[in-house]
């Protein structure tokens, strides 16, 4: 295993206190499933049945514990959801299944719940068979020491290569009751022999159905986890989940996601998963720029998206941002190979609020010392304005630097 | 300017003679465009009006160049054809469009041909102006000095960051006769702030109509150049043309491009293609290793290509690569995510001959030293089997290196 890297100078520079959530209690181990000297399974366990809900990996070869949890979804309620790292449990065909069911069974026993409540993850090395007894011989432990203010060393045992644990969390109404949304993540930190995974896990005390939550995180995520991109790969195990326990004393019961006492909650939901996404990026390999695209004036939103993904993705702007260099000529590249329409002389090319690019040219007022300084910033954003119609979307990313090759091109061992 | 990049690693070990093909000539000049003390303009000078066809980048932000191409393809005659290095005249505007007419009004008097018998590129930086004076000012000299023997010399002189000049040549039989196809190409060597620009021009004596000319490029390109990726960034200039003069004695004209009698010319401008694209690839910006990636058992053949570019454009294989590390966890993560039909238990990945993941787990029998050391080679074999059906494709890329960074991350200057 390489030597752990250093922390992301994009690190965030304080972290909130995490407050206890009523019916939801949190512990972690040092299992020994891969690595030695470190926790590396976590348990968060709901004292009555959670509401839960949850997205997962576009990948058409999902992990063991993906097409897991997407089976017991339809349950709607969780007792428990256990994750590990060190071995992501895909691409390990019957065996990872076999091992999935048993780390359920167990926990079911355990703690007197049906399987279908048992909720799991797995992130690390692809292919190689887990052995579930590692963690089936813990769950005892896990239960008898589950602390309800246990969360950030839940958010530090699911962390593979992440240089640094990502939580958030937010008090909001919901009707004249107070509830609270704590979220943690883990990002995009590989290093061989290693596979990126993203998880992330919401857990609320708001009395919230699991038929109300899944619309509302499917909204959220889609300004969130899909708007961000650390390399255009897709891990096989990516998870987002949320719980709700309803304990929150004199909250209304929301059935519904578009109900209007449930305002507050949605936006609350959306800026904390955003901020957790924000952390991800900041924790890309190697990243040393948090870079922000914003597309207007495309003929569609769905075409604003594929522009700024485009740009977002493309090795050339990423290696520009590492360089600090405004190289407006590889975001008109990134444009183009969108394959979205794209008019050359209506094109506006913007870093920060600098006009770089104007009407198909070079923009005869832009300052390159100005957009020199601009570019040695932290935070980077890059605008384009395709001057079509009223499509706009934003991404975020991460530059491309010589660590993220180090990280990714070391020997496996 | 950065300084030129080192030989790459890859580049051939030496080059074959090019034989003098009968209709055409060519010169090369320092014009002084943006480089000093190096040739940066080339001409192709055809005695009579060749045959002629291409085809271009599918950027919806092509260069100047391109977009007069594609209009005076039209007539399928050609007199000149007249390249610059050092500025891409792409993102110009209208100023972009005049210097291209411009410079083929010059070139059109000064050999007494119609406009549209001049074709052009321009590769290099983009967005700055392009001053047309200063190639059509040099276009009197270039006919003076245009000589048979003058296609190596082209070739270099449309070098930007390419570590060596490609070209490639092959005799072959049209009916009874004998006829020469010659090619260069420049490649995917991109410093800041020159944009990565791929041109490739084939000349060859054979009589071929331009209306058969097309359907054969279109067919060789999809296995040559549309199968070739080094970052997935796509150029505003890309352009690949074919011209034939006819001079070749005693040679059948063809006008239909399935007739029989060119056969052999069909196969030889494949093989051609696609040895100027491997030298393109082979010389990807900071390339160590030359990787093939061949799929099959998709659902079809375009699920094949879309999951081959899939592994292809993945940083994570290519770092891998680079790490010479047979990470097929990754091989799995990039089949995943290409969206298309995929197994998990019927997938089959190898390196070279070496099966490393078979039935959706790691082939027991893999043997990790045989891999290890097959990695150290120059060129690797990535192969997937879907195990699904009979569509099967094959890209080539390179690896993704520290000096790709490093060459696409230096500031502009």
């Amino acid at each position: 295993m390489a030597a752990p890297a250093p922390l992301s100078p994009l690190a965030p520079k304080k972290y909130p206190a995490l407050p206890a959530i009523r019916g939801v209690r949190f512990a972690t181990i040092a299992a020994g499933v891969r690595y030695a000297g470190r926790t590396d399974v976590m348990m968060a366990l709901f004292d009555r049945p959670a509401a839960v809900s949850g997205v997962f990996t576009r990948s058409r070869c999902p992990s063991a514990p993906v097409d897991w949890c997407r089976a017991q979804l339809k349950g709607g309620k969780a007792r428990a959801l256990i994750v590990n790292s060190g071995n992501a449990n895909a691409f390990t065909g019957a065996v990872g299944a076999s091992a999935v069911a048993h780390v359920a069974e167990a926990a079911a026993r355990t703690i007197g719940a049906s399987v279908s409540e048992i909720f799991m993850a797995s992130t690390g090395v692809i292919g190689e068979p887990l052995d579930g007894t590692r963690i089936a011989r813990v769950l005892e432990t896990l239960v008898a020491e589950a602390r309800a203010d246990g969360l950030m060393e839940a958010a530090k045992a699911i962390m593979t290569t992440d240089t640094y644990p990502k939580i958030a969390t937010a008090r909001v109404k919901l009707g004249d009751a107070e509830v609270i949304i704590n979220g943690v993540a883990k990002g995009a930190g590989m290093i061989a022999p290693d596979m990126a995974t993203m998880l992330a896990y919401v857990f609320t005390d708001a009395p919230i159905a699991s038929g109300a939550l899944q619309p509302m995180l499917a909204k959220s995520v889609e300004r969130s986890f899909n708007a961000i991109t650390v390399d255009s790969d897709t891990s096989t195990s990516d998870t987002l989940m949320i719980f709700a326990t309803g304990a929150a004393a004199g909250a209304p019961a929301i059935a519904d996601a578009g109900d209007p006492r449930a305002a507050a909650f949605r936006r609350a939901l959306d800026k904390l998963l955003r901020n957790l996404a924000h952390q991800v990026v900041r924790d890309g390999e190697g990243a040393r720029k948090f870079i922000e695209v914003n597309v207007h004036g495309a003929a569609t939103r769905k075409a604003a998206r594929r522009i700024a993904f485009s740009i977002a993705n493309s090795p050339l702007v990423k290696t520009a941002c590492a360089g600090e260099d405004a190289n407006w000529g590889r975001v008109v590249m990134a444009v183009g190979k969108a394959g979205e329409k794209a008019e050359r002389d209506r094109l506006a090319i913007f870093f920060g609020r600098i006009r770089v690019a104007h009407q198909g040219q070079r923009d005869p007022t832009y300052d390159e010392a100005a957009t020199s300084a601009y570019m040695k910033r932290d935070a980077i954003e890059i605008a384009v304005d395709l001057g079509l119609g009223r499509g706009r979307a934003t991404v975020w990313t991460c530059d491309l630097t010589k660590e993220y090759v180090a990280i990714n091109g070391d020997y496996r061992s």
